[in-house]
């Protein structure tokens, strides 16, 4: 197998065969194939894209240079989802808890943030003493008991995806479909749940900008999974706008919490509801009018949110902001985007909003980063709204940022209305 | 300037400016641009090409990262000649000393050869002594004496050539026209010759496979060299049969001696009077009628033999192999091919038989490879002959290989015949 022959054939749109696919990863993975090899393939796949089969392979392959878990100790149901990520996309801390308030449970492997997009992980980390690194007897435990838990990606899952990922971060090869389907389904099959729900965003704020590109990654990564035996569905939801009302590490905490009290109703609650039903109707649990009512229920009979509690409690966080979001960080400096006459809002562009909080502290614009759990944005409008002269359109929020010229033009320039006389 | 954000211009077809070209060439030849961006990049412009003005930029780019030669202390004009390299192309050996007997100076520099091409600088240092690493000054004082150096190409021009040529070698990303381009373009403009004659090579022994990519090829190395003031001219001839009878270096040297000694006629002499004229017509030599009469006799009044005997005696060569062709290396082994009938010969497929004399000895597969200088082919028959049961088609040598099995069965294979009754 000659790495050269095998670059060379993607290069000129030639298919790759099964050995040729895995002796690539393996190779790269075990350090063989240097870096400089597997960047120009990598570009090769960006231009010239890769057959269904083998992007199969190439997931297939990934997931098996680490540990792939064995959840046979979980007795029931297990189900896994995954989100593409936007700006303000906390439904995993939702949804999670409502799926296992109705008896499936939702072992979970999350991410870090980059860019403008969040990171659930991040989002954990700001309640205080949360551990997103258990270890994994341990993460399973916790499943065990409550039906839910969220750790940090482990390294000894799929190590090739995150030396690839670091790889196509650095050579402009992140766009591709096929390497995304490979990224995201090799870390799903390594966890190995039986279900599988691809929640896969487009928009501004996604990384997916169409519609068509979504749905063409959310097929393809549904024929992976379903090819190794897994229940798999993927639905692809608008990201144009951000979702609900809170974009920033604490900020979102609190807002997962405000959802599962109950306390608040909206565009966020119906997806999340939404979403939860599919997950339930994934696993088995009834048609989709049951499994929304089984949503609402976990939601109105307070279950959903002692899961989280409690889960918040086995990982050692302080679960008593599940009762008191005002245990969590709290900005130092606030600042209210208010309105200069009366206006409709038309569009509100999630990308710059996440620029905006970004810009407040509340992500990363390289790795190394510390983020502001306390930074981030407060939307008091939605599109479609009518806002009147010097009320406050949003409020922006941060610990180490006391000067909002420049994130305060920034987030009104996000905002799209018309005057109103 | 982002090296991603160059890399994605070329991704997506866009057009880089100046600026953004000479900071990757100077990036990468200085090390801030890792080989893993660089290749990214290299693939991108496989795929998606350069414009005319980029490549004419990353050519000069690539010039600029070393030495410009000044060559105001020769009296004259100079011309320098470039072939794209085939098998058995010796034709340096014998049109440079024609054109220095001409009055024009002909400094060079040559490469290494690698796969089944030969390099000319191979070639030389089979002559017992040739020193192809003469320092820059001592190689513009033989050439302003006797009008006619080769040296190996020299550290101090084109660094970035170099290390890009590495890389593209490593990586599937050799065969790109703006790429080949800017690395034979950016080490001729270094050279600094007042006129450059290419000769683009096209067929099964070629770099370039099909006429077209070849005309290609050559139109855009002209554009490159006359836009910074060169007499620049590009031919391109057939390389799909060998080029004269021999192949190897020894072997090679022999055979340009013999037809700068007037005893060997044919399609390798006409092709040398052919191209002679042209480079003594592009330096102002007069019309292609009379530098094809002067070409004529610089080899019938012995004037360009002596040119070369001279011209290896600075270099601490033995000349006397100008006289008594026995002196250069020679084979411990030999094996005469012969036919199994009678039979016509259709055609010689260049390519394998490259392949074969690499087998022998003659060539490198990795760079390390130690080269066996009396190793080759002596070609006994042409196209178009017919050769009868028993007669020698062709002579296998080497010094290293005296089992000839396997490379007299690819001899075979390169040749196409039909049987005659």
């Amino acid at each position: 197998m000659n790495i050269i022959d095998i670059i060379n054939k993607t290069k000129h749109g030639k298919e790759l065969n099964d050995a040729e696919i895995e002796a690539l990863v393996r190779g790269f993975t075990n350090g063989e194939i240097p870096d400089y090899q597997m960047s120009a393939w990598l570009m090769a796949v960006c231009l010239n894209g890769l057959t269904d089969d083998e992007t199969a392979i190439l997931t297939y392959a990934m997931r098996d240079t680490g540990k792939v878990m064995d959840l046979s100790c979980i007795g029931g149901t297990t189900i896994d989802k995954h989100s593409t990520g936007g700006v303000g996309d906390k439904t995993s801390l939702i949804i999670g808890p409502i799926a296992a308030a109705c008896g499936v449970y939702v072992p979970k492997m999350s991410g870090r943030g980059l860019g403008h997009t969040g990171g659930t992980i991040d989002k954990l980390e700001s309640i205080n003493g949360y551990n997103t690194q258990l270890a994994l007897d341990k993460f399973l435990e916790v499943v065990s008991e409550t039906g839910f838990s969220i750790i940090s990606q482990s390294e000894m899952l799929c190590p090739a995806d995150k030396l690839i990922y670091s790889l196509r971060n650095a050579t402009g090869t992140v766009d591709s479909i096929p390497l995304i389907c490979s990224s995201i389904m090799s870390k799903k099959l390594a966890m190995n749940c039986d279900c599988i729900l691809l929640d896969v965003k487009y928009g501004s704020g996604a990384f997916m900008k169409t519609y068509e590109d979504a749905c063409r990654l959310g097929e393809l990564m549904e024929r992976t999974g379903k090819a190794v035996g897994k229940k798999c569905r993927a639905i692809v939801t608008d990201m144009n706008i951000p979702l609900g009302k809170n974009i920033g590490n604490a900020l979102e905490v609190r807002e997962a919490v405000d959802v599962l009290s109950g306390q608040c109703r909206g565009s966020l609650y119906d997806l999340c509801i939404g979403l939860s039903a599919d997950m339930l109707e994934l696993a088995g649990k009834g048609t989709n009018a049951d499994c929304i009512r089984m949503a609402e229920n976990a939601i109105a009979s307070g279950k959903a949110l002692s899961i989280l509690e409690r889960t918040i409690e086995l990982h050692g966080g302080d679960s008593r902001i599940c009762r008191d979001t005002s245990l969590l960080p709290q900005p130092r400096y606030s600042y209210n985007v208010r309105a200069a006459h009366n206006m409709k809002i038309i569009s509100i562009n999630s990308e710059e909003i996440g620029m905006t909080s970004l810009l407040l502290g509340a992500g990363r614009i390289s790795k190394e980063d510390k983020i502001d759990m306390s930074a981030g944005i407060v939307m008091n409008c939605e599109c479609g709204q009518i806002v009147g002269e010097g009320e406050t359109i949003m409020t922006l929020c941060s610990s180490v940022c006391s000067d909002f010229t420049e994130s305060a033009r920034r987030a009104l320039n996000a905002v799209k209305f018309v005057k109103i006389l």
